[in-house]
Formats: structure tokens, C-alpha cells, sequence
């Protein structure tokens, strides 16, 4: 399959994380990946803040894989950091490959390299399957997600 | 009861959120009060970030609530910023007055403000009052919460 590398996101990797986005149950009725400035807008905030950090991975030059971490402070938990992952997607080719299991174990490591406390994530009610991997990566579903659309 | 201020944490305030953190069920095991140098530590931190605010209700020069407000750039959502709520409490005294609610509605008005897409939080399985107390402020509990501690 090739080698694979993960690192922090550059602008030109954008239109292939919004196309991972998009290409999703969920996403699909929510991206617009033909207009891409809003992308590009949100990008350079992220890119900008020291507690953010998204990544890619990438095989054979190609974008195959992204998630967003966020380093939280907080006074709970005697002042912990937390480690917030949002927006994981594996690309539909690479999926059962084993890449999203890499990804999530990279994303641990930075959070240990950060000295996080803990790692926190939701997922959708409707994503069985994927509560069944972010169980066997050793998350515990402990939590309710609450949204409030503005 | 008094007027009521909600208003940013200052440093003097630390010791009182601390306090209101450990006073409850869960945070009653996670929690040192004795041993103010993390939280002084984690504070400085997020009075720093300009994507961070802790908040404290006041009332009659008490501090009588608080919750944290992170404000989260991310692709997703055509390059939405979603506020996240975490660690929000009210005194002992105070529950029931309806400070819960007023704290929140807050929040939610904050959030408008910054021009967020969506408001999200995640509470503890065990804490059924406070799901309830979510839904009739119209957050939808539509994801699973898993953590992960380092």
C-alpha cells in the first residue's frame, strides 16, 4: 500500500479534508465542497492557534486520512489538559485497512506528548460502528453529547 | 437573593470555582481544594487563549456559578466555529433558583455573539437531572461522549 505519514495539515491539503468530509453520511448533506472559502477561512484560524492542530495521512502522495485535535485547559480534573478529537474520516478507499486505528493511535500519542489527562471525543448516535472502534481503541462510552444548532 | 453578574473569571476567582468543582458527586473524587498550584497553572493558561472563557455568576460579591466556554474553529459544517460548554456548576445554595438555566441561556447568548454554528457539551451517564435540565434548554443529546484516560 505504500508508506504512510502523518503530519499537521497545509492549506493545499483543504479541498481533500472537505472532500473526506463530504463524502460521509452525515456530511454529505452538510458540506459544500464546490465553494471552498469557507474552508479556507476556518483553516487559517486553526492553523493559527497553538491549542489546534489538524493532521492528515498521507500514501503515496495522496491525502488519505485527517482528524482534528484540540488541547483544552480546564481547571477539572486538578487542572487537566484535555485532548479533543473531531472530524475523523478515513478516505473511502482506505477503509478496513487498519488506518483509522493508526490515526487514533498517533492522535493518543501527541495527546500523551502534550501531557494530557485525557482524550475526549462524540460521535453521532447513528455511528454503530464506530462506537464499537472507539471501544476497542479503549475509549469508554461514559458521556451524552449534547448539540444545539444556532 | 440580590443581582446577579455573570462576568469573566479573574485569578481571585480560582479558589471559589475550585471549590464549586469539588462539591459534587463526581468531583468530589477528582478534585484536591487543598492543593491550589494546578488550577492556578491551568488558569493562567486559559485566561491567556483568546478561543477560551471562563465564566463566573456573582451575587452579592459571591461567587455563586461558572462554566467554561471554548470557542472551536474545525472544517466541518462548511467551516462552522462550535462553542463547547464543559465544567459548568452552581453553588450548593443556589440550585433550583434557576441560576442553571440563566448561566446557560448566557452562554448560548455568547456563542451568538462570536457567530457560532452550534453549541455542544457532554455530561456524565449518571447525571439524569442534568440531561433533562439540557433538553428543556433545547439541546438534542445526539451523540455518545467517549473519554479516555491517560
Amino acid at each position: 500500500m505504500g508508506d504512510l505519514t502523518i503530519r499537521r495539515a497545509v492549506a493545499a491539503d483543504v479541498p481533500a479534508i472537505v472532500a473526506m468530509l463530504a463524502d460521509d453520511p452525515l456530511g454529505a448533506t452538510r458540506e459544500s465542497p464546490d465553494d471552498p472559502a469557507p474552508y479556507t477561512a476556518a483553516y487559517v484560524v486553526i492553523d493559527a492557534d497553538p491549542h489546534q492542530m489538524l493532521a492528515v495521512a498521507e500514501r503515496n502522495g495522496q491525502v488519505v486520512g485527517t482528524l482534528q485535535l484540540t488541547f483544552l485547559s480546564g481547571l477539572a480534573r486538578r487542572g487537566a489538559t484535555r485532548a479533543q478529537i473531531e472530524a475523523v474520516r478515513v478516505a473511502s478507499g482506505e477503509r478496513g485497512s487498519g488506518l483509522g486505528a493508526t490515526l487514533m493511535e498517533w492522535a493518543v500519542e501527541q495527546a500523551r506528548d502534550r501531557g494530557c489527562g485525557l482524550v475526549q471525543l462524540t460521535s453521532d448516535t447513528s455511528r454503530t460502528d464506530a462506537h464499537r472502534f472507539y471501544e476497542r481503541l479503549g475509549f469508554k462510552a461514559s458521556h451524552v453529547g449534547f448539540k444545539l444548532d444556532l
